[in-house]
């Protein structure tokens, strides 16, 4: 069995391989003139953190036609946002800035998180509420979005159970590998998700865009199979998905997990705890200072440089060039750089707690709404 | 691989060696001592085609003790109300005549009819309101049950997810044998209709009785592991069931199918058709008049003996025993029989369909009400 069948939406694996990824399953490398076709590029394509997509031909059209297109991601509300989440609401907002007839459909998966993480749905909300007002300070518009809770929507699980007689066993293994049977429900639940925004209640067929990170992939490739397959009885437009890298936590490993909670930085969190991690983080410099002065730093491999600065928090090409080639020149040290990124850091976590403040009371009433696109 | 293991809920599989049943899954029989015990026998438990049980000791307490209890079945609305179908909706109603404390549940499996029959969910509701008026008219009392349709009862949906985390593939695989995907995602969300009436919103952990055929032993095994590992969680009770024989259509044909439909009786067909399918039912008679009045008749074998009269129309054990011995000694023939079963037969489908015309608004409501418990 070849590497990269280890991909697991479930699982923490890693993937280093994304051309073999993409030849192998047939995702598209995000092209400079792809790129330029866009309104404009979000940093993180312009940085190819987003490297690759299916079907995003079919949003452009959209958005060059003024069609309206869907947006789709969700969150697993079991506990405080971090940067991991960040990433992805950040696709998601930028994918709705690209046209006003955007709309978008984020899932609260309160379901996933009480049968994994054996979390109430009252507490679930909680953080959902929480979850939202993150997103709505991230730059969410509240009026475009359809915000639902898979405990209480009934079409997605509707469509769940109408897919599951599109599948086999055998389907299912030879996309997931041998899981545990809730999982494969999960799948299920999830190519609800991402084809509901085409349901006639949703007024009907449209192009849709997940921006996902790459071990997300086997969701998109059954739902894209179940949309093929039930194109009849519902006359689905295959989604379009981006690919987003897999990032590394804090302290420089690739499986995220909250077990090892200096690698995650939350965006609520203190200032204080927050300076520790930061201060703590992985980076790419050398054995001693002499050293890295005389042979440049590896900022590659920095968490400060890739996770945090590129990825998050430096929106400026040219000062992160600049920065780039003083690492590697051995002009600037760790000490001094973390100092920087850490002023920046500092500064936008500030900045979004209050805007998170103010956004608390519409993070509750979108939640309590349920409305319809 | 032991011959009773090929009992399939949805399959048209025959069991003839209940005994062996009994004694391989532990259902029990349903004993002279037991039956004693309930406050009045049904026709089809003083006939014994009620044959086993699990746990009816947890109702008969329930019933001694003014204990609420719940009566919980469904029905899958792809076609008219047909003899299968009374024979549930009969002990449904039974158990709910047992005590002023039952409840009753009663499911609409309108998913199941899309994703089998691909009826569609508008189309289902139409086909629901005459199954229900036909339940009502039958005997249910509307003010003590609950009545959902799958489509719209989130709480069951809800179990069903949940539970799909407790089980593995192989576990299904060892009840069920090799199904398609949706067959086992269907067994969960039975699971979830069995166990709903415990929730919370229900009033919480109650006993609970589903009456079934001896057929569908492999959903209530499986509610019942279910019921036990979630116990923790949800402090269920184990459900009780009965179980009935699997009874042949009108031809003698062991397996019910549409394809055959002088073999199905419907509710509410025509007297002129339903005349004729009467007529031509399978009888234990003999090659020749000479032969029978000489050799007697073999009502055991005889559809209008078992399963249309001993099963539905003729309530008098007393008559029924006395047309036993007069078919056995050759006093009575199959075309005289044939008259008078038409008699009885013609009588109660002719009051039958009048009941039936003045509970379609009943049955409306009920489905629009959707009330709790």
């Amino acid at each position: 069995m070849s590497e990269y069948f280890k991909i697991d939406p479930w699982g923490t694996s890693y993937i280093k391989d994304y051309n073999r990824l993409m030849e192998e399953f047939g995702i598209k490398p995000l092209t400079d003139e792809l790129i330029s076709q866009l309104p404009f590029a979000h940093r993180l394509i312009r940085r190819k953190i987003i490297f690759g997509h299916r079907d995003l031909e079919r949003i452009i059209i959209s958005i060059r036609s003024g069609e309206t297109y869907a947006v789709m991601t969700g969150i697993k509300p079991s506990g405080a946002f971090h940067l991991g989440s960040k990433l992805t609401a950040d696709e998601f907002i930028y994918f709705l800035m690209l046209s006003p007839k955007a709309f978008g459909y984020y899932a609260i998966a309160d379901l996933e998180a009480y049968a994994d993480n054996k979390i109430p749905l009252d507490e679930s909300y909680k953080i959902a509420v929480d979850n939202l007002a993150d997103l709505l300070a991230l730059g969410l518009d509240p009026k475009r979005v359809y915000v639902y809770r898979q405990s209480e929507e009934m079409r997605v699980l509707r469509l769940a159970f109408i897919f599951s007689r599109g599948v086999t066993y055998n389907t299912l293994r030879a996309i997931y590998g041998e899981q545990r049977f809730g999982l494969y429900f999960s799948a299920l639940v999830q190519a609800g998700d991402i084809l509901a925004p085409q349901l006639p209640e949703n007024s009907g067929p449209k192009a849709t865009i997940v921006p996902v990170g790459a071990d997300q992939d086997p969701h998109i490739r059954l739902t894209r199979d179940l949309a093929q397959k039930y194109q009849g009885e519902f006359g689905f437009i295959l989604p379009s998905a981006t690919y987003h890298i897999l990032l590394r936590d804090l302290t420089g490993m690739e499986k995220m997990s909250k077990r090892n909670p200096m690698g995650i930085l939350y965006l609520s969190e203190s200032l204080e705890s927050a300076k520790k991690k930061v201060m703590n983080a992985f980076t790419g410099g050398r054995a001693t200072a002499e050293e890295q002065r005389r042979l440049g730093g590896e900022p590659e491999k920095c968490v400060i440089f890739r996770e945090l600065l590129s990825v998050h928090f430096m929106e400026n090409d040219a000062k992160l060039r600049e920065l780039y080639l003083k690492c590697k020149g051995g002009e600037i040290l760790c000490g001094e750089c973390k100092a920087r990124a850490w002023e920046i850091i500092s500064k936008w976590l500030s900045e979004h707690k209050k805007k998170k403040e103010e956004m608390l009371d519409i993070a509750v009433k979108l939640l309590e709404e349920h409305t319809l696109a």
